[in-house]
């Protein structure tokens, strides 16, 4: 079956917005055995929409809209379905009302404007929307289906996962697609693909793809077949040799990411973490507590982006710092070790690195960082060097402390 | 004047892979005052691609395609034009003998596979491409013109440069563009529409966009004129009404993010800021050292997550934090107070919340964040709830902290 997907938005015909909506629903439609045959970005012009989404009609049964559902003049999205099916916009008081004590729920008011928001095309159904105000609209049309979702991730993810998921699986025809998924850390994507290349090359089912991050890369497989089984054994063949031949550089067959491994790991302990952040400031701190429930296996630590918070708030000795520069070795192990004594984690990781564009300690060049861990055995300390950039720099120290964690809890 | 591109290759709809040309494209078209409408990405379909071309010029003047121009079977760009427009492919030994003595050049025998990319269009221009072996084509439509250019970046930047631009000029009528650009905090999207679509509506020209994160609105405007003055003029006048309608709400108007407007205003002071996180765990000391040469302002601060570390760490009374809560003004205010003590900041930013998804905090709601400002003159702490979702709650308490600070400082 196949579908296209309509990216609704004057800001996404900038020069600098991408539609990443449309990324993510590929991969779910695919793993319905649903194929994206065209994607189209349409600004916020009701006629032009209104074309667009009449001429995809005629190409395709499964039609996706994202954008357009906000509360202002601009979101045109409803008003162009409406005149692309020739049907009416109907108030919906129910959804007003869910709408109005959304907004009293935060404590404030409704602005009249949101009512605009209430307004369903004939024969849809609202799709509920707890992270946001505007619902998503789902129509049946004679052998298919157009979906309006909003724009913003976090409120069309879970609207498509719990809304749209089962009603397609209901309305399409069986297909039997298996998946895997591994994460790795601590290797390239070059060196990754050099490794397994020669194993999935030969299958053309499995359909391998291989994806990367700052220091995170994934692998994933997709069997399609006419029997579930079939499917099943031909990404189970092919993932077994890779997950092999990869090792303990995967840390994740479940798509987790490496915060919620090591929480797991970390938990299975009953062990605790600490931090110490220099060039980082807070953004592995940051990253770990991303997990619900990581108060269970994270305590704290210590923001020392300042070379004088490094002796004021940890306690090192002036001379040490001196004598090593902050990016070292010695200053790296030395703030792992008190991060953990004076929150009394197990374990406590330190990050102390040069992000740049500039070199702010001479000697030093931007990406250089050295990574601590301290653990009731004693403590040591790596130095990484990192591609320039600065974000990127200190997304990677992130991953790398992550993952040197791992490593040790392994 | 309008345009549309469509970026031609299967491999475009798949869940990993963003048309970036287009985006490069759009900031030279919108630099040429030419606007474009609507983005495309067609799979290798020649039919398919055919009928989205032939629609496009019925809808816009200038279109680009993009990629489809290589040597296989996939490549499907020139055979679509060619039905599209109902003319015929001719091939050119002129083209050939370049694709040959480029192969040779590099010690290798042309594919006879090549000579598919030896074919014009009837009536097109070639457009030299130094970087590749699929020249481009050039063709002026009645009123308009149709631009085929590789996909690969390097192959399609200087062939556009080089030999589009100079036609572009030539046949497009002078047009100018002038752009204003605010970021607004502490209000919402809708409530700022409500205050500014007054004044907005009432021009078509500039044209309002309004875009929104967690916590920062954004208002684009960008008037289109015959001459650079008007175009100036119209911006300015409404630049200053909206201006003026949002007052201080507004803390940027050159597109700097707030962290780095906060940054500006601490060193202006020669201040110096700290933090002391609890649900945020260090997203906010991230956030502001993001900026290079944050180290001249911000200083460091406490990750205080655990409880037990609001006391060990920062120092709290337990009796304080046990018969407030720890999301209570009382906790808010005393770990902003201690934290400025401790790092010897000018100002310190607490936050202490309940970020979800459940609440670990009985009696508090999840969304609920109490920040901390603690000056030279005292300290106070205010409340807010924030919309649910964990991590939104945490972008919304790191912008709301940088705005009440902005707000300190103004």
């Amino acid at each position: 079956m196949n579908a296209e997907i309509i990216a609704v938005g004057s800001e996404m015909l900038t020069q600098d917005r991408v539609d990443t909506d449309s990324l993510w629903l590929t991969g779910k439609l695919n793993d319905l055995g649903v194929e994206v045959k065209q994607k189209m970005i349409v600004g916020d012009d009701r006629d032009r929409l209104a074309a667009a989404i009449a001429a995809a009609l005629d190409r395709v049964p499964v039609l996706i809209l994202t954008g357009g559902l906000g509360p202002t003049e601009d979101d045109v999205t409803r008003e162009a379905v409406a005149q692309a099916l020739h049907r009416r916009l109907l108030f919906s008081q129910e959804i007003c009302d869910w709408i109005e004590a959304r907004f009293k729920r935060f404590g404030r008011q409704m602005a009249e404007i949101n009512k605009r928001q209430a307004f369903l095309i004939d024969g849809a159904e609202a799709l509920p929307n707890p992270n946001g105000t505007a619902p998503g609209q789902w129509i049946d049309m004679p052998g298919g289906m157009l979906i309006l979702l909003p724009g913003p991730p976090r409120e069309l993810k879970p609207m498509f996962d719990d809304h749209c998921l089962p009603r397609l699986k209901e309305r399409l025809p069986q297909a039997f697609i298996r998946t895997r998924f591994f994460r790795a850390a601590g290797i390239g994507e070059s060196d990754l693909d050099a490794i397994i290349a020669p194993i999935y090359k030969p299958y053309t089912n499995p359909v391998t793809t291989i994806l990367a991050a700052e220091g995170d890369v994934q692998v994933h497989l997709r069997a399609q077949c006419s029997t579930a089984e079939e499917a099943e054994s031909l990404v189970e063949e092919l993932g077994a040799k890779i997950l092999s031949a990869l090792g303990q550089r995967v840390y994740s067959t479940n798509g987790d990411p490496l915060e919620v491994a090591v929480g797991h790991m970390l938990c299975a302990r009953q062990a605790t973490l600490a931090v110490a952040e220099s060039c980082t400031a807070g953004l592995l701190g940051g990253r770990v507590t991303e997990v619900p429930g990581s108060s269970a296996w994270f305590l704290g630590g210590f923001q020392v982006y300042g070379t004088a918070m490094k002796t004021r708030l940890l306690g090192l000795d002036e001379k040490l710092v001196d004598g090593h520069g902050v990016v070292s070795e010695a200053v790296a192990c030395a703030m792992a070790d008190s991060a953990r004594d004076r929150t009394g984690a197990t374990y406590a990781l330190s990050i102390t690195g040069e992000a740049g564009p500039e070199s702010a300690t001479a000697g030093i060049e931007p990406g250089t960082v050295w990574i601590g861990v301290a653990t009731p055995e004693g403590v040591d300390a790596k130095m990484f060097r990192f591609p320039s950039g600065r974000s990127r720099v200190r997304l990677f120290a992130v991953q790398t402390a992550l993952n040197l964690l791992r490593l040790r809890l392994q």
